[in-house]
């Protein structure tokens, strides 16, 4: 730990919280805190590192600045997603509309499942720029395991390629849009939402009611 | 118009580029681009009204400031709608069907349709505020209409109030969620996007193929 009581005067630096967390959890927490409710640009490097109740020299020992911090909150809210949908591809038991259904309901988790609305991070002007490209990345692959996911179930299958490129972009656009359906009604009730969105999702494709095994009325 | 010539070696500030706007539309237009692209926090006033090709003084007597500018665009995303709303809802000649198809796509259209993004702004942190109670209230009376256009829709009506409550909230999350697909892909024609996207919508409802009329192959 980097707390070594020589600053006297100045706790909130040096203390952190009984939390658990590794040092760069608890940036990465806090930054997300500061980011979502005081917004990006209004949040100094110095904010992050006192919230944390770490020194600004430890958060540089982690993160290169606050675009790193910004980053790697990005990358948080897709990579868990990816790595389902890697896993869903290979698996070779259920159907595809179960693991397209078990998708769309794990996403929705991860994005409104949070204490802070981190996929509201996805608008900000900054996310634009090419020094996210890890994120823009990420999210284009995992975009592409829906695609697939999607292309392989009956209803899918039978979809011209660049309808189903269409019904894609219209699933993970209804996915992605529960950030300000969950930003509007905060205390709804996660798991249930996530299910009803992937049965809508399974609905857009066409493919409503073949989920049998998904544990969801589709 | 507010060129006095006076201040020789700022034109910039003085002449207003000639593009037949009023000065309340080009301060709207400068703050709609230089908030979606440098971000909300990160632009002044005085950049608005030099974007504007205006004195800040000028700006003033139109807008009280940075957060009436905003507050103003936010509202042009959703008034439109609300006002197209209205008169679906009280149009007895056409489905509720073709009427519903009708306002998403037109819904689509405007939050995709400008130069900016500016559904963009929607996430902004600072929206949560409370001074933007207008927009926040246009935005539930939208969502109303929706919800009543989906309850009398065949499908609509046939469904629990609880339920019809969750596929309102979902398709309201499309619709808004298309900001973000179009983002990624901003050179995707419009309109056929937003035809599709109403048809996605018929189909979260129950609706799919009920939307006749409505000229879209729902």
């Amino acid at each position: 730990m980097v707390t070594t009581g020589r600053r006297v005067g100045r706790p909130r630096a040096e203390q952190r919280p009984d939390s658990g967390l590794s040092a760069p959890e608890e940036l990465l927490r806090a930054a997300a805190e500061l980011f979502t409710t005081h917004g990006y640009a209004a949040t100094t490097t110095r904010a992050v590192a006192e919230r944390a109740g770490l020194r600004q020299a430890t958060m540089y020992h982690y993160f290169g600045g606050k675009e790193d911090l910004l980053a790697a909150l990005l990358e948080s809210t897709v990579r868990p997603s990816l790595e389902l949908a890697r896993e869903l591809l290979a698996d070779q038991e259920r159907s595809a509309e179960a693991r397209l259904w078990e998708l769309c309901r794990s996403d929705v988790e991860l994005l409104c499942g949070g204490p802070h609305n981190l996929g509201g991070l996805y608008l900000l002007p900054e996310v634009r720029v090419d020094r996210f490209d890890g994120f823009h990345r990420v999210r284009a692959e995992l975009k592409e395991a829906y695609g697939a996911l999607l292309a392989a179930t009956g209803a899918g299958a039978a979809l011209a390629s660049d309808e189903a490129a269409l019904r894609t972009d219209l699933v993970f656009g209804l996915i992605e849009g529960v950030i300000l359906v969950h930003r509007s009604d905060p205390e709804r009730p996660v798991a249930a939402f996530a299910a009803a969105t992937a049965d809508a999702a399974l609905r857009i494709v066409g493919a409503a009611g073949a989920a049998g095994g998904a544990g969801g009325p589709a």
